[in-house]
């Protein structure tokens, strides 16, 4: 057994049964372990991002890790865009990156980089393994680390020699030792902290004051029954029910409490808030401006207002939530479930309203909503509200580039329940590959690329940051139309079938069509 | 004028005049800027990668800096490959990344990460920009970093409110001050140290031995120049001249001295060198194995053979040449200069011979050639050795998904050359946004991807490290024909047209008609 091999039998009997990767010659000795190992499944993708994205999405929606697979410096730097998003979602990620062989190291060989620095900002947990024999013990601590409190990206980065040479059995596990190994025999569970009494009693104080209160939820608490607790504790003392505004994974649909999420634009979250006088944050962070603009407030919070905090990312905050309930006599108030109640299949233009409508109205059963579409996308949150009950997974970071990888992720770890992205049509050229891996792997996932031919929020945020003398030269350095972007024929290039909408009416039959077929499908809808 | 305003004048000035983008809101400032200074060519891109690898294209052709606009951590990190390959070819680049507001950053908004940590492994210099009178003398730094001895990546971080407050006039160097501001006013140039005479002696004494010697050309020594002084000096003194295996440029073809690259795998590189007993470095590293192999040598110095450094990354190379090729009395002593000679137009099977003969029967004149083929193009050095002049741009930091990037900086520096992007399929993927970069620019590029459905190079990788037990799983993860990559209409969606060849006939029937064009093309070759 060499220390790939030990790595693969660590990983499968920790849980972790799934590897997105794109390797390279210092991973070869993880690729020729597979076979070994059949009970880890390996996803190929065509470019790193595809790879980080994707183990994210599995993260958010299995509550267990992923492995990645990258090759040294600059295959990690690919994936790190999607690492920061993963990082703000705290999605749990064994992130395996290879390196040269540690005596290689000092020859500063093309690929020699400082990979710890590029891996820091986007990992919880670090770890360069130098003998094989310490593979196994850093494998299982780098699963244990991303599903801590709270999860992270743990980086585990692991020298060629160290993979090829000799491991003994000894290093292992006993529950890795077994042949065939047993997927998840080790099973770490995410645990989370015991919630504070002191801070309850706080909030509960609070919220029994009488003065305009909001709960903020965020992270854990945006699961079916965070979400309860938290309206019967808004039903019964009059708070406002708040989401953070990027949620990882946010339950929703008819027959769940609907939450209002902030909104994006500063200004508008501030109206949300209105006149609080206690905002209290449930796994939530204080709420911020995504960025800074000339004149404009970048803390949120309304002037006045007392910021409590029931729970921490470190503390179970459906506890928090459910225990808080239970103090101020909430527990048994019903929750203000939201009625099932779609929108009209939609006809005529298709514009931003009409996509929402055509989503409300035929999104399926299960779905899992993965949510890039920036502008054009505006009215669909509205408009699914009352759909089947659904997760919705944001983009935590704000690093465009994750919807169609965060899709792919999401439909491996969940291959029952259909998967719809909405993409803008710049964010989806980031990541553009994930297509391949989705037709690669028959994913059912459904693509819609919202084509405004823009950069639609810069040409906002142009203006919002002052910079309106911005001429002609400026404005088309926004433009996305010049050539058009044809996402029929990228698809179809990438194995994926595809059709062009440019009515209300098209979006819905092209809708209708893909969710009716499994696999992967993609629409490229004009919008106006 | 603000910051930004003083940015872009500072960097006309100094003679950055292209930049290539891929803005987001922290960088609108910047973006509005333009319209004032219309002597900056901002060239869009669609992922932060393009606008590196492009960079790095224009920076090796034209011998001074582009400027870059990534935004913040995450796009900087999409960026870091292609920055990788361009430290390695020590390019010149102002690598320019935007950031939030200096107040904003505390508050730990979405985007907010440590873009130092991120920058510094691929950065010579590095500066974050604290106040709009520093932006001025910081990009002063920048650009003169970039060139200096050796050239680097030089990263300026530019917080949101340093380019939106007022900078005073005085803060800009006097040439930035003129309205409209005289593009390369200050003009710093490439500064190269005088070469050591005691290492020239020694170099001169182990020439003059009789014993195998060879001159290993790397970098600044692999232009006509030094090429030609070094093919006296081996003209006279019996050594071998050789090259680095991964040039960044290197001038070759009809009229200039020939040059043998050392091999990327490390036991062909060893037979190459042979019995040497002086090896002579001029303005190149000493030469090690890309990766480690079990069992193979990671330094490929032949055993008892002396090492010697007769110009450093910082020195004049060519000045040391010719002092050299004076010192020996070789500067009467004609260069062995390559002669015309092309390959027969090729028919049959699109073998990688008959790719090879295809690109040097029909290389046009003064084309520049950004290779990325890895195994699909073994052949093609050989068979352009005696075709027109020619540049040469190679794979510098190992870092794959250069090659389109590349060929569209080369473009923007060389707006009357041809260009030719030899890719690879897989490497392809990595930065296939650039082709909509080349339509929208116009640029005069022909790209030709060779389509053997695999991670070729990875294949021979698997056997290489030893890892040959892996079976039919490990095999799958090399392989990119489930699904077929589409080229064609990849292309075609990109907005550069685009056509198969399945013949070597077809291959250059299509070459020619390419050539002929003005304007973007690609070819997809499939291989057998």
């Amino acid at each position: 057994m060499n220390g790939a091999q030990a790595l693969l039998r660590t990983l499968v009997a920790s849980g972790v049964d799934v590897c997105f990767m794109n390797p390279g010659t210092s991973e070869m000795q993880f690729v020729a372990a597979l076979d070994s190992t059949p009970q880890l499944r390996p996803v190929l993708a065509l470019f790193e991002g595809v790879a980080t994205g994707a183990a994210d999405g599995f993260g958010r929606m299995a509550d267990r890790p992923a492995a990645t697979l990258l090759h040294l410096g600059p295959g990690l730097g690919n994936g790190i865009a999607n690492l920061h998003n993963a990082r703000r979602g705290r999605s749990p990620i064994v992130n395996i990156v290879g390196d040269h062989a540690t005596y290689h190291k000092a020859l500063d060989a093309p690929l020699e980089s400082d990979i710890e620095s590029l891996a820091r900002p986007v990992s919880g947990w670090y770890r360069w393994t130098a003998r094989p024999d310490d593979v196994a013990a850093h494998a299982a601590a780098a699963v244990a680390a991303a599903l801590g409190a709270p999860g992270c990206v743990a980086t585990l980065v692991l020298p060629a020699d160290v993979s090829w040479l000799d491991a003994n059995e000894e290093s292992l596990p006993p529950e890795a030792r077994r042949r065939p190994v047993v997927a998840g025999a080790i099973a770490p569970k995410a645990v989370r902290n015991r919630p504070d009494d002191e801070k309850m009693k706080a909030v509960a104080a609070a919220l029994e004051s009488g003065e305009p209160a909001a709960l903020l939820l965020g992270g854990s608490s945006l699961r079916a029954t965070g979400i309860t607790a938290a309206s019967r504790i808004c039903e019964r003392s009059g708070a406002k029910l708040l989401a953070e505004p990027f949620p990882a994974r946010l339950e929703r649909g008819a027959g769940l409490p609907s939450v209002e999420r902030l909104a994006y634009f500063g200004e508008l979250a501030q109206a949300q808030m209105g006149p609080l006088r206690h905002l209290v944050l449930v796994d939530a962070k204080r709420p911020v401006s995504a960025f800074a603009y000339p004149g404009k407030a970048s803390d949120l919070v309304p002037a006045g207002c007392e910021v409590h905090v029931l729970a921490g990312a470190d503390e179970d905050a459906v506890e928090a939530l459910e225990a808080l309930a239970e103090r101020i006599g909430a527990d048994s108030q019903a929750p203000k479930f939201h009625a099932q109640r779609r929108p009209d299949r939609p006809t005529g233009a298709l514009t931003p309203a009409a996509l929402g409508q055509a989503i409300g109205a035929l999104l399926p059963e299960a779905a899992i909503i993965s949510d890039e579409s920036i502008t054009g996308g505006i009215f669909v949150p509205d408009a699914t509200a009352g759909a089947p009950r659904h997760d919705l997974l944001s983009l935590t970071g704000n690093s465009i580039g994750q919807g169609l990888p965060l899709a792919a992720g999401a439909a491996v770890a969940c291959p029952d329940r259909p998967v719809l992205a909405l993409e803008a049509d710049g964010s989806a050229m980031y990541t553009i590959q994930a297509l391949w891996t989705q037709a690669r792997e028959g994913l059912d996932v459904t693509t819609v690329v919202l084509d405004n031919s823009s950069y639609g929020i810069l040409n906002i945020e142009l203006g919002r940051v002052g910079a309106d003398a911005g001429g002609p030269i400026a404005r088309s350095m926004l433009e996305l139309g010049r050539p058009s972007l044809d996402f029929v024929a990228i698809s179809d290039g990438l194995g994926v079938p595809a059709v062009r909408a440019e009515t209300a009416g098209e979006l819905a039959a092209a809708l209708e069509r893909a969710f009716a077929e499994d696999g992967p499908h993609l629409v490229h809808a004009i919008m106006v």
